[in-house]
């Protein structure tokens, strides 16, 4: 009796990439990792199910409607929204047995209830790096993070971007000089929005807030403010009426940007901006966002700060720490269907050893040598014509493919293709495993993101 | 206004990892994923959450007992409880796109609402390989997968283990011969047990349900049969009355058998196992167990098979496939118990940067030059006593500390330690740099895993 058929389908919202996309967004996610454990993290893996009361410790009704909540048994669930609040739990919970300043990166799926729409997704991949210090953290971890941010983007192949910082106390510090009171926020939130909406938008909704002309021309000017990085803290230097919160950010600020050029960070990629203002009442100092300058309609790509209280929730300690967090699954998103992503290395093989005899030992034993060597192998063992094995290697886009004849297994040869350039050529194994090695190596130095092809 | 404090916990059955830890489990899945993509298989990544309709289409009541499954608005959702419902409908629902035989690997958590209790998880990892073909997929498939099994646990390190493998058909064949009708089922059930039951506790159970001595005995000896494959096969060629079925079986195994040494898995690795059946409506061919020869109290650590229809729930088309599973987090929980997974490799950097003057420059183009390098390089940047910063390079069991001072930085040398002997020696960045990497090289040849040693 055969079964009834349920149409397959996948929850809208949710990213399931076909084979070779799958590969792109792999190697995108192996850069990441590459990077992290270069500076030195730990990789964390929490549940993606946590306690509904730790979850929502902190947020308020408007997060919760957006979260996968369900109740097992007496239990009250929930999916995970972000990777901060399980390291907060983490960090809280473990806080005896780690060692501080606590260093970890994850990339973890997370999940929003959202309504789905095109580029929009319920279930995503974030990918963030935290360094927690247990009652204090030098300002100069602050420093290290725009030059993990530099080393990601440019070992996937950008340069044309743009790390933007700013200090949050800078920003507080000069409402104070202002006087602005208890509209403090609501002028944070309005002017952090002046790249996306402009500067008359921003004038206008300021003054609908009762933000009159003259404090207005006195904070456009301020978040104009813009040249080296020296010439800007110079310039925040010499403003006058300065309180204590606006000094102490100024010299933070000095002390973030001061160590650039020993980070490897250049000039041409990093800017202090002073409009970046980075959500309200979590960020206390340093803020970053990352954009692509020739898209700044993506918006930031890679933000983050520095926060006085990680998990306040959960433990009486103080835990302050810096992190950045990228939304993977959306950059992805978009950088593929802007096609600024490299197919040319979307394979799941190197090779395809294509037997042509009907004892198969000698290919099997070929392709064990070869991935004995590192190699990726495939062996086509189906019995079909050899156009059709030929066309398996084409469509998956594998640059060689290696026959074995009797003539060639009598004479210890192969026949090796290069399926791009269709040559092929009889020689022995091992020669032919240097040219597939050498094609691999020179492979690896190919942008895996060109956004300048575009 | 401090908040109120909510108890940090981590749900019961859900794998939290400590750092140090969390780096040998992701040592381990390296290994893994590196032998799958050595063998041409593509990655793939499905959603975690999935209509019910769909995971449901096959199971019964009591797998959906075991299971997260919940609304969310009018949509009936539930959480993966293994990796091969999600490739089925993946396979049925792309089927038009993909190219076969398909060859994907996906490691993954999965979910089981079971009761929790020691070593038992309801969050875990399952990696799992298939090879699936449209409509027909050639038996040497088949062949390949114990290359890949053996290939795996010697590159983690071990030796000492068994492949043992079976033919469902040459099962099913043995049953008509015996005709024992509709209780092949049942007997197939029980002998399956023969390893952690024992032979007589099988005996009575197979007499409870009306296995006759006789029948009994043939049984058996039929599943004692022993020796090298080619001598159990000559034995099972030499059985009388054989049925088409059993002949077709036998047939395979020799076909499967046949490459062994070509796939290099050495005799002393696999033997053919007539006792082996593995679940009973699933498998149709070729079936795999693998088992600690050390430890057969921990049962199979991978297990699979050959399945005549991968996607029957979700499309008319045949989808015959082969394929393996880990389950991860169960053997990596198992051996870490034991103390069997090397912890000289649990360290997040390779190098701690100690920076000994005010100027952090230094220290930090030296930090930037060794990751340029690759070297993992941590900076201490926090304002503690020598004592502290040494003290944390040893927790972490950092291997290297490298000191710069006033002395060092003048003369263009720095201090190198080696925390494991104490031997500290002052010189050259770049040779400093090269003794790192001579010990990471030296490193990578260390057994992840390490039965023996117990």
């Amino acid at each position: 009796m055969k079964p009834s058929i349920v149409q397959p389908r996948t929850l809208s919202g949710f990213m399931e990439l076909m084979p070779a996309d799958q590969i792109k967004f792999n190697r995108i996610k192996s850069v990441l990792e590459e990077v992290y454990r270069l500076y030195g993290f730990y990789p964390l893996d929490t549940p993606v199910l946590e306690y509904a009361e730790i979850l929502f410790a902190k947020a308020g009704g408007e997060t919760e409607k957006q979260v996968y909540r369900f109740q097992k048994g007496d239990t009250d669930l929930a999916m995970r929204f972000d990777l901060t609040v399980p390291l907060a739990k983490y960090v809280a919970k473990n806080r005896g047995e780690l060692t501080f300043p606590f260093k970890r990166y994850q990339i973890g799926k997370v999940y929003r209830g959202e309504r789905a729409q095109k580029g929009r997704f319920r279930e995503f991949y974030q990918s963030d790096i935290d360094i927690i210090g247990d009652g204090e953290l030098s300002i100069i971890n602050d420093a290290e993070i725009p030059s993990i941010i530099y080393n990601i983007f440019t070992r996937l192949g950008l340069d044309d971007f743009t790390i933007r910082m700013n200090n949050r106390k800078v920003l507080s510090g000069f409402f104070e000089m202002l006087s602005v009171g208890d509209r403090a926020e609501d002028i944070m939130r309005i002017v952090d929005k002046i790249e996306k909406a402009g500067r008359d938008a921003v004038v206008a909704e300021l003054g609908s807030i009762g933000v009159g002309e003259d404090l207005c021309a006195r904070l456009l000017d301020f978040i104009a403010i813009r040249g080296e990085n020296e010439e800007v803290i110079e310039q925040l230097r010499a403003l006058p009426d300065q309180t204590e919160l606006f000094a102490k950010g100024v010299q933070e600020l000095e002390q973030v940007t001061r160590y650039l050029d020993a980070f490897g960070v250049p000039r041409k990629n990093f800017r202090i901006d002073l409009s970046i203002a980075r959500g309200l009442d979590y960020y206390t100092g340093t803020v970053y966002e990352t954009t692509f300058n020739k898209h700044p309609e993506i918006g930031s790509i890679c933000s983050g700060g520095r926060y006085d209280n990680l998990a306040e929730f959960y433990t009486k300690a103080q835990l302050p720490g810096v992190g950045i967090s990228i939304g993977l699954t959306r950059l992805f998103y978009i950088l593929n269907e802007m096609d600024y992503i490299d197919g040319g290395a979307n394979s799941p093989a190197d090779l395809l050893v294509i037997p042509m005899t009907e004892d198969l030992a000698p290919a099997i034993s070929a392709a064990s040598a070869l991935r004995a060597q590192g190699i990726r192998t495939q062996i086509y063992f189906e019995d079909r014509k050899f156009k059709h094995k030929i066309g398996y290697a084409d469509k998956l886009r594998i640059p060689f493919a290696l026959f074995l004849g009797e003539e060639e297994i009598a004479n210890h040869q192969v026949s090796l293709k290069n399926m791009q350039t269709g040559e092929q050529q009889t020689l022995p194994l091992e020669q032919a495993a240097e040219k597939v090695l050498s094609f691999i190596e020179s492979a690896k130095s190919a942008r895996i993101i060109n956004i300048e092809r575009g």
